[in-house]
């Protein structure tokens, strides 16, 4: 009969958002219609924004005519969507040649796994998004978990904490081949300064490392002076693969699209560009995202659209300025929430699990507990900004009555 | 620095079609305003139906408003989409719980080549749609390529011929793990009967073996008496992975829509139900499809949407028809053609590259090279029967000026 393949089964039981929603089940099984607030999963609420849906809309009603029908896609994703990309965000550091629309940074980060096989060896924050130790297990890099560390044997897990300001020692990376870097971070909300940033790109030229850089969060960034692309950082278009996402400004969650620069600066050791692999990579196992979505994600970057994302952004923004002021007045040491849309939150001595089944049972809220992003999570809980703003003002209200 | 996947420096020069697009584009370059008609790739040209159109017209819209907003999808695909396939396509025999919503066929099979992992020994039908081949390279299932028996090392290739009725001897693919079968078949237009599936599914039980059946083409069977899908066949739930398709029936090529249906019944060697990786890799790696297309994928399975599946089918196997009595008209040997909508046509001699490049230049129409789907596929070229009528009408009428 078929093995099961190893890596699959090394995995620890369940994905972290999974396993929420089966706690979260477990409430409602044992008081239905309990009213839940989720601050869980960051899954965006607000409708999409007029512009943006009415290319969503337009594009959708084109298919249906002679004249707006496209069948498959240019191979990359669409030119006018990657030349507005690499000259509005961008402003021109990396080219649309070397910009790959998806659907959605989630996948690439399993595509690029896949680039890079099962022979590299990657580091990553701690705490960090599970898909990036979860896709590494399953394209065969670790070995097994071990409940001692915590963590997957063959990975380099890099504290991300108060202490150190969530900007890590990189020495224990200096075998790493891949390094996962996200800023704004999910889950802590710290953002790398321009002088951070510069550091992890000398360190990872010194090693010969290739940096991913999770920029999901990016338009979330609201103070001045801080860097909103790698690319603004000399140095970094040869050793820096950027991901990034419409899912968080745009409300695409659902809609799925996103896209991962390449430049052509990188090259693997035997002087092969990685964009040549990732372009046969991407073509081969990946069709494009929906040319629908595409579209709306070309109303996305153009003017209207990109003040429609700073409305959406902002109100987000304002949530979490909301949760933050309320748990900051409750006596919970907060980090994050001011450039991203995560309030990182000190559990006052309780475990993550039993912090998050607290604030679940008591005030009927959905956090994520710190653990589920890694070893260095326990002892926090994640707050996300992501609701209608009478939920959030309701579940801060609750935590008062709870914590107060 | 960092090493280049081995696995993918495997990989032969060009996937298929891009390579037959730079073709194209030389041709267009030494002349540039030339007509060129494509019949090459199987890519949709007709406006999507009205009914389909307005399922996705109504959702772009409702994600504008609160009521029809929607954020990160239900894990597997809308439950409404996965019970209508269940009920309406597959008459109970798979159930809701069993699909799997995806981006469209292409993506799922490189999913699914993650799941079984690198120590998988499959076999395919040769000639067969690359990415079965290029997928399993990437994964790392398979050697390196041999000139001399054009194929890759550990792959099982299983001519399927004119002699054999295009259905292959199954005895060299003893020793596989994994049997990739596509019918109606994509490129030689074979379809399977239900003796052949049975004696399939026999061959895969005795021999331990899952059978990967893409069944992407069903909805072009025009003729009674023929499964249109393999768990039509008594026993095949325990042996059977089914992927499928909205693409050319719906024309959602560029739209991206897809689904998988994994039956609770198929267990690896340990006991692991595959259903259970195969969640936990598709939600780990895999976001879902896009919710606006999913809603047009509603609409194309009910009473309407399917009506206009089969008008839609219909045309393009009337498109078919044509090319087909051209080209036997012009005493080419075809198959295929009547419930597929490709006709598989020797090429009298001639390489199918050769051929290919007659074809092109002489005719100014783009087909594609049989040798492109595997060593059996030397000696044909496939012309796909996508086209607007016109554009079809045409095509035969410069082929008899050609070869007439």
């Amino acid at each position: 009969m078929v093995q099961r393949n190893k890596n699959i089964a090394r995995l620890k039981a369940g994905y972290l958002f999974p396993e929420i929603t089966r706690r979260k089940n477990a409430l409602l099984a044992k008081e239905p219609g309990a009213r839940i607030i989720s601050l869980g999963v960051g899954n965006t609420t607000e409708p999409i924004t007029p512009h943006i849906t009415e290319g969503l809309v337009a594009a959708a009603r084109g298919l249906g005519t002679k004249e707006g029908y496209s069948g498959y896609g240019e191979e990359q994703g669409l030119t006018a969507l990657r030349e507005r990309i690499a000259e509005r965000y961008y402003n021109g550091r990396v080219g649309p040649e070397e910009i790959f629309i998806s659907d959605g940074a989630k996948c690439d980060i399993g595509r690029l796994q896949i680039l890079f096989g099962p022979g590299a060896r990657i580091a990553v924050q701690d705490p960090s998004y599970p898909v990036y130790v979860d896709g590494a297990v399953i394209t065969g890099m670790t070995g097994g978990y071990s409940e001692e560390h915590g963590g997957f044997e063959g990975i380099t897990y890099l504290a991300c904490t108060p202490e150190n300001g969530f900007f890590p020692d990189l020495e224990p990376a200096r075998n790493a081949d891949l390094l996962y870097f996200c800023s704004p971070n999910n889950p802590t909300g710290a953002v790398s300064t321009f002088a951070e940033l510069k550091r992890l790109i000398d360190f990872a030229k010194a090693h010969r490392a290739v940096i991913l850089f999770d920029a999901a969060y990016a338009m979330y960034i609201q103070e001045a002076g801080l860097p909103r692309t790698i690319y603004e950082i000399e140095g970094s278009r040869d050793v820096v693969i950027e991901m990034n996402s419409f899912s968080k400004p745009a409300g695409f969650t659902g809609v799925r699209l996103g896209w991962t620069a390449v430049p052509k600066d990188l090259l693997f050791e035997d002087g092969t560009p990685m964009i040549r692999d990732w372009h046969r990579l991407s073509t081969t196992l990946f069709n494009g995202a929906s040319n629908i979505v595409q579209q709306g994600g070309l109303a996305a970057f153009d003017d209207e659209g990109l003040q429609e994302m700073e409305r959406t952004v902002a109100f987000y923004m304002e949530n979490a300025a909301i949760i933050k002021a309320g748990l900051d007045d409750l006596g919970f040491e907060t980090f994050g929430g001011t450039n991203a849309p995560y309030i990182w939150t000190r559990t006052k001595g309780k475990s993550s699990w039993d912090a998050f089944e607290e604030v679940l049972y008591k005030a009927r809220v959905v956090t994520t507990p710190g653990l589920g992003f890694g070893p260095s999570g326990e002892g926090f809980i994640r707050f996300g900004a992501f609701g209608h703003r009478g939920d959030i003002e309701e579940a801060v209200a609750r935590l008062r009555k709870v914590f107060g």
